[in-house]
């Protein structure tokens, strides 16, 4: 049977207080709705629609690379009026599955139990076991466990109140059904809305089954509604993929201070990853890898035995097997750093190569950069690589030692094995294996006097 | 009816092991008591009466500016003994409110509750429901639910200790009933004392009706004790607040990780706030400003659109629209940055106006200095404004270029559209649209020889 | 009696995906195998052997200082059989404790309650109570509340299943008893393994008694078998660590973002400790103590008024009464601090002592030098303390002042009261009161043009 997936993006989400719309909003790294699609695309479905709200343009124009076919609800008028959007795209003999793009942590596995409850003559429908099931429909059944209708909490007697069995407005059904339920649907309601749930009772009076299925999680059917609930399930995002990290042998001082937004797409042995890291993008790490503390790491590779000392910032970098890197080291995008490089603190390396064993360890600026291996660049060293409208590269050779507090104005090459001494500015090529630098006289000044206070 | 607010303040705390006295510990930016009086004071009462303890001098020194009758019990015999301090001055036809100064998070719509209940003959007792009553007051009832009295943990049957409704001892009372029941107050119990609790006992005596309220969270009748007990409620508040933000708008990546220790006077829309983040004192923040993680803003007042890489810490600075800030930048007061102002990682600045578009984004110190529109400022960069004994400043005119690694010594003035040279120690004033710079011939040396290992 | 204690040791721990054996992985600044033996040790028992695995020399091999019998458990037989390996060093009047070394929070009370159990016709056992039974032994027990046997998970009827106390494994028995029941385990089990649980129904068979105690919570019978529960009991152990902090007199703004990797040696009075401190090894505080948020301090004595910044890293330090520490403040090995020290942002300091009052600010690097008192260094300063094979020592006497960007090229001295020139290469000795720079002379070249965009 073809499956087809639609899913209503609609909500206009006020109560997010944002000109954002509400699907566009994060989890982790990607959008509401984009963890909706990509729980949709995992189940190779044969269409995947996606009905956004009027005024919601932002929604398709930013999401455009999604797979899925995108159709406007114009107006609000109810859960079962955006289905209609699509109605006549739907195929008789589809499995129709809803799914809701403010609802992003629903697991495949939850999925996959409902699907095999679609059959010509029955639906399944996701319920939720509640503590609290104040604001769901209730589920009520039976005294043999037949769902009879859903009733809405408006509308429930006490008893029906009582019931903590609640909708999840998750379900799937046969094409053909749907379309015909959709046209009975009607608005003789409070809000005067066509309301999906509605199809229950139309499948329920035509002697329809109303199979039901259970997520492994009340987490999983949480809609956002607020920041508030977007801030839980940020957590409780953050926490499966602790979790997942854990399992998968990485070690985290704290799980509850780990974000991850994005991918681990490589995971060494015996990682350890302290509090408070943030990871961004794709990140690989290798074995051993020891991330300190405060530390937020952005599509970077970071290779066997490297250890990051705390506070760093690394973004698009490499960073090669058993470098030492901080703390307080900031490494930006075309950092690339071979093996045994040491990076110390207040150092900011951008767009740069160095080679295997070089180390720059205090307050030095390297940028627009390729460095041999074994050099040793002194506290201070800055290169300076913009004349205020271009960009120029500085060459150091293998075997260099700059002194502290050295400038090397580029374009400029440090031949190897060549000295800078300390405090030079160097504008032209220094050659290899000697002395350069720039020095004046030290002098003392006879009689001089300090500046006093100023009368002020 | 005036109301008449009468706050406890006069325990000793001793297992705070503090040198401070105990209602001065704080909970975010503000003490215990300071709590206590801000919610007393907006209930506009006649007057707030504050009895602090027999050594605790430091409690109306530190806090003075408070609007408050202070009152000191010399010796400490119990809390009905520390009511009788004021009793003289309570008006018979008042409503007076018992407040304790080591209960901070009492609610205003709680106390609304309690007030009403107070009459000529009622009055209104906050009582609350326990998961574990263990060494509360029980509260018990006849079987029309009447309160009969007030029964101490150490006193009471086993019946009675399975009350679960326990006493807050907050309440509120007629004035002319309660200094009544004050002169009968008797010290016929364990501790020897005058216990306030007892004139529950004495006003159902009289046929008094005792009316109860509860409050909306067990945290708001909570009391300080230990460091233990202030860091509980130190969260239940910042959760608070952090919730208070969600709803309003901001987001929020993780609520239990963001400290507000003041207040955000205003807010724009779509604020997003990364991990453990600390906001003090009054903070302004406008629209879609991003901050990042780690970092600490107190009094600042940030423009809309602007960004804050991790690590910062900004302090009475104003951040105009569209600037980006760090990561490691620290702004110290009197900053005042215009729009579009870019500072990059270990650059701090201090009592400095910086005009639009100019950058310092590496490794600068710049202090004392009026820098213009679109200037770029070297990595390296230090402004000299100190000479042992008097601070000068810096004058950087529109579009100038510092040079890396160069020292402007101020006094000092550099002119429109100047450029200075890498490496440049400044202490003349450089003339517009020239180049300016101090350099050293650089030389190599023939023959020269690195060092070698000394033998140690 | 004697008390000997047998710590088995010897699981693979193949869930922990780890290349080092399970019990070596760390909670706070110890091995799991150091907690348990740390336990054993302070029950001052006559002996503690050790069962390592098969494969596990790095475990005698890393942990050789512990005082403990080594015995290896070549084949994985099951718990019975390793402790069959030390069967022939027990004493008969022994008592004998089994603990398990990974089960790291084990307290030392439980343990105090469950060896006077220990007789010569009966043993004491350790049970647990437990919300979810399942995956543990279910202690059966008649009528009267005798413990009858132990029935495992799988081999439980429905009934026994609701059982909610489990055994924990723990036990203590008399020596002789211990080896005859040993020598009678059998091997007729799913796993074919000698199960040390089965002395239990040897022991009832006997006439033996089986008395029990229990643990205060849940978290003291937990074992290491991934790194979830590895995370988890590092958040437990930092959460009593922390309430141990507080209730000792320490004010921690949030509890649940502190972690302490070693020991307090010394806690001075109204110490406070912002969010996301780590505090490793052996660390000292003065009264009156703060430590701003972020901030890893690791084997310092920080003195009394000491106040530490945000974002600071404190190694083997010693700072001295009332100094002033960061923000991004790094204080390397043998920086020694004496009072009222000064130290800013993005300073690093090595190997350095330095005399009361004197201050480094701003972006500067000391490193190897000795620092009289009452000296300013400028921003920017650089002791260049390494000629690329040596290091040397710098010396700057009181009351100098190090102007701005100030290079001191060691093995130097910088006389008493003497002045260095902003931007100076200091290289010889500068002399007492008097200012000594190097300065090139201030030059605005005529007709200069600034470059102008390359075509890329």
């Amino acid at each position: 049977m073809p499956l087809e997936i639609i899913i209503l993006a609609a909500g206009q989400g006020t109560r997010m207080r944002s000109a954002l719309p509400k699907v566009l909003h994060k989890v982790g790294s990607k959008s509401l709705l984009e963890h909706v699609h990509a729980l949709a695309a995992s189940l190779s479905p044969d269409q995947i629609s996606i009905i956004y709200g009027h005024g919601g343009e932002q929604v398709p124009r930013t999401l455009a690379r999604l797979d899925a076919v995108w159709a406007e609800q114009k107006q609000q008028l109810g859960t079962g009026h955006a289905v209609m959007q699509v109605a006549d795209g739907i195929g008789d003999d589809a499995t129709v599955l809803i799914l809701y793009g403010d609802v992003p942590l629903l697991k495949k596995t939850t999925v996959e139990k409902l699907l095999p409850l679609v059959g010509p003559d029955s639906l399944g429908l996701l319920t939720v076991e509640l503590d609290d099931p104040h604001g769901y429909g209730r589920i009520v059944r039976d005294e043999t466990g037949r769902v009879l209708r859903i009733v809405e909490e408006k509308d429930a007697n006490p008893q029906e109140r009582a019931i903590t069995e609640g909708n999840t407005g998750i379900l799937a059904l046969n094409g053909r059904r749907l379309k015909s339920w959709l046209g009975r649907l009607g608005t003789d309601n409070a809000q005067g809305e066509y309301y999906l749930t509605d199809v229950i009772a139309l499948a329920v009076a035509e002697g329809c089954t109303v199979a039901t299925a259970q997520p492994a999680s009340m987490d999983e059917v949480l809609g956002v509604n607020n920041r508030q609930q977007l801030a839980h399930l940020e957590r409780v995002f953050q926490a499966e993929q602790a979790e997942a990290l854990l399992l998968a042998g990485a070690t985290l001082r704290d799980p509850a201070r780990f974000d991850l937004r994005g991918e681990i797409v490589a995971l060494g042995r015996d990682v350890e990853i302290d509090v408070n890291v943030i990871l961004e993008g794709r990140v690989k790490l290798g074995d051993r890898v020891k991330i300190g503390p405060n530390t937020l790491i952005r599509d970077c590779e970071i290779g066997d035995d490297v250890e990051i000392f705390a506070n760093c910032v690394l973004e698009d970098a490499v960073v090669g097997r058993a470098s030492r890197i901080g703390p307080y080291a900031r490494l930006r995008p075309e950092t690339r750093l071979a093996e045994e490089v040491h990076i110390g603190n207040f150092v900011e390396i951008k767009k740069s190569t160095i080679a295997q064993g070089s180390k720059a360890n205090h307050l030095s600026y390297i940028g627009d950069t390729d460095m041999g291996a074994g050099v040793n660049i002194g506290a201070g060293t800055i290169t300076c690589n913009y004349d205020g409208v271009n960009k120029h590269r500085t060459i150091i050779e293998d075997g260099v030692f700059v002194g502290s507090d050295s400038s090397l104005v580029a374009p400029v090459r440090i031949g190897k094995d060549a000295t800078i001494g300390a405090g030079s500015v160097i504008t032209k090529e220094a050659p290899q294996g000697q002395l350069t630098l720039t020095r004046a006289k030290q002098v003392t000044i006879a009689g001089w006097q300090r500046p006093t206070k100023a009368r002020s």
